[in-house]
């Protein structure tokens, strides 16, 4: 991908932490930033049920400073915010699931550890511009599509909640305290250095794993439309909200090509692999309690206000997804 | 007051646990649990800076059964809630300030315990039926006047967005749990056992032990229009919110007789109390940044739903409120 000058002329020689930067949008993150000159460290807990991956940083692991350390470690949170730049703060329980039956596990990562990064950042480095990962499950389920960013927030699960509370904080440090922040609320993304373990952090990586390994899907329901940002329109994102000063104190949705029902996500998927089969069953009654429905963002005030635009659709961000994990597969099961 | 003969019959030989109960409102509301003839257990921490006092249950405290413990010690919290068949849930960290000069420990005690008492009851006491304080600092600076229940969230302290989290874990269980609960978003509330050693629980406090002490009091603004709820009225609306089935799941606000500005409840007060003196100054920079204007609720959700309404108007409370504390100004301060 060409590099805007804009933004090299940004981030060169600047001092960047990435959080969750072994995950799969932080290292594709990280890997950007590294290519526009920046000075970047990491820290990623490496908690197995979570994202991050070293395989992840395949390439260029020595360009990068890996801190294996958790959020949730406050003391060691000071040395790892002062000095910085930019903080990219993309560390994150993300199941719904887990949410649900490890509850406090998700408050302390999503929404303690959140208030401790802050309350480090407003001690030890004030100045610094900082990036949150936000997510769509804030919103439940909508009331209107396009969900825009007005659009009440009232999530259907613990994860939802804890993560109203973390952007927040964000918000709140940068009204009152002067740190300035942007939330971006992400929808589901998908790319080379997702999880395909499992469902923890997107369906889309357990079918893809599913498809290359010969295995049928299972579509739950089925007639669901979702949008799908790929990474790189992704991380593109961050890097704008970082860079441009109007995004201070902001919360933007990202959204990505036209929304897509599930069935015919599958029936893309499948093609691309060049085979396989899907089936399509009943939400199970846990997972239906917490499902939010349709949902696909309006994502007009980041293009306004920022000139992002997704520019990946979606059947090549899924073939370049596929080709990635049949190169990698045996990194990432 | 008359006791209504049917939350007599509600509560009567009932086993009911209040959180915070030798708190302002969490003491009032167990005298009255009492009086009916429940079977009453609290839980109180009795950190200084906070709202609990012994003298709260002057009189009754041989008819209840007071625990000293924090709402953040878990593994007291199974024993603490199993076999009840009500809980008031009160227990909190009410000041603005502190929340945020100390965030963390308004999380804790807010969000965290929150989830942990939800969790306690879901594995050990499903059936509970609960009653949460919640507040309408979570409104933030209102969009509009009066504020009903479905005005954004736009909370301006660290307190505000723990006190959402803390509302929203109570909501999600009863929706995906089913554990029966209903949320109280509280306006001011005054009037006997409220804290007035500091204005940490509600200004109000600082103002009555100022004027009975013979000192002047100091309004910060003045023209800001604010509406005060009673303690009785307070204690009305969780005793039906608890004994109506319509309230489960439900939020409710509660407001009170016509709101006043703040000039206006000083001169009240000062008339109340025989003479005394305000000034009026400007907002403290630190305090600016939180306040949230004028604020009133619209209560006709609960009014309607439930049929509680506002019985005791402002004058009637505050002359109880300043008789109250000249009697027994020395157990307070």
């Amino acid at each position: 991908m060409p590099v805007p000058q804009s933004l090299a002329r940004v981030f060169r020689g600047k001092r960047v932490l990435v959080t969750g930067g072994l995950g799969f949008i932080g290292s594709n993150l990280v890997r950007r930033l590294v290519d526009l000159g920046a000075r970047v460290a990491t820290v990623d807990s490496l908690v197995p049920e979570y994202g991050g991956n070293r395989r992840n940083l395949a390439g260029i692991a020595r360009q990068v400073k890996v801190h294996i350390a958790d959020v949730r470690d406050w003391p060691r949170l000071p040395r790892l915010v002062a000095g910085r730049d930019y903080l990219f703060n993309l560390a994150g329980q993300t199941s719904h699931m887990d949410s649900m039956t490890d509850p406090q596990t998700d408050l302390d990562i999503n929404c303690r550890a959140q208030l401790a990064i802050l309350e480090a950042c407003r001690q030890h480095n004030p100045t610094v511009r900082i990036v949150f990962a936000s997510t769509r499950q804030i919103y439940g389920r909508p009331d209107y599509l396009p969900v825009d960013e007005g659009h009440p927030l009232r999530p259907v699960d613990v994860n939802g909640i804890n993560k109203i509370a973390g952007e927040s904080f964000h918000l709140l440090y940068s009204r009152v305290h002067g740190i300035a922040a942007t939330a971006l609320r992400l929808t589901n993304t998908i790319g080379p250095r997702m999880r395909i373990k499992d469902a923890r952090q997107t369906f889309v990586g357990v079918w893809v794993r599913r498809l290359i390994e010969g295995k049928p899907i299972e579509v739950w329901g089925g007639e669901q439309r979702r949008d799908f940002t790929y990474v790189d329109d992704a991380v593109e994102a961050f890097l704008l909200a970082a860079a441009r000063p109007a995004a201070v104190g902001e919360v933007f949705n990202l959204g990505g090509p036209p929304p897509v029902t599930l069935r015919e996500l599958a029936e893309l998927m499948v093609r691309l692999n060049g085979g396989g089969e899907f089936t399509v069953r009943e939400f199970p009654g846990d997972r239906k309690k917490i499902d939010i429905g349709d949902y696909f963002a309006d994502d007009r005030l980041i293009r306004a206000k920022l000139g992002w635009k997704p520019r990946t659709d979606l059947e090549t961000g899924l073939a370049r997804t596929i080709a990635y994990y049949r190169a990698e597969l045996k990194h990432y099961v």
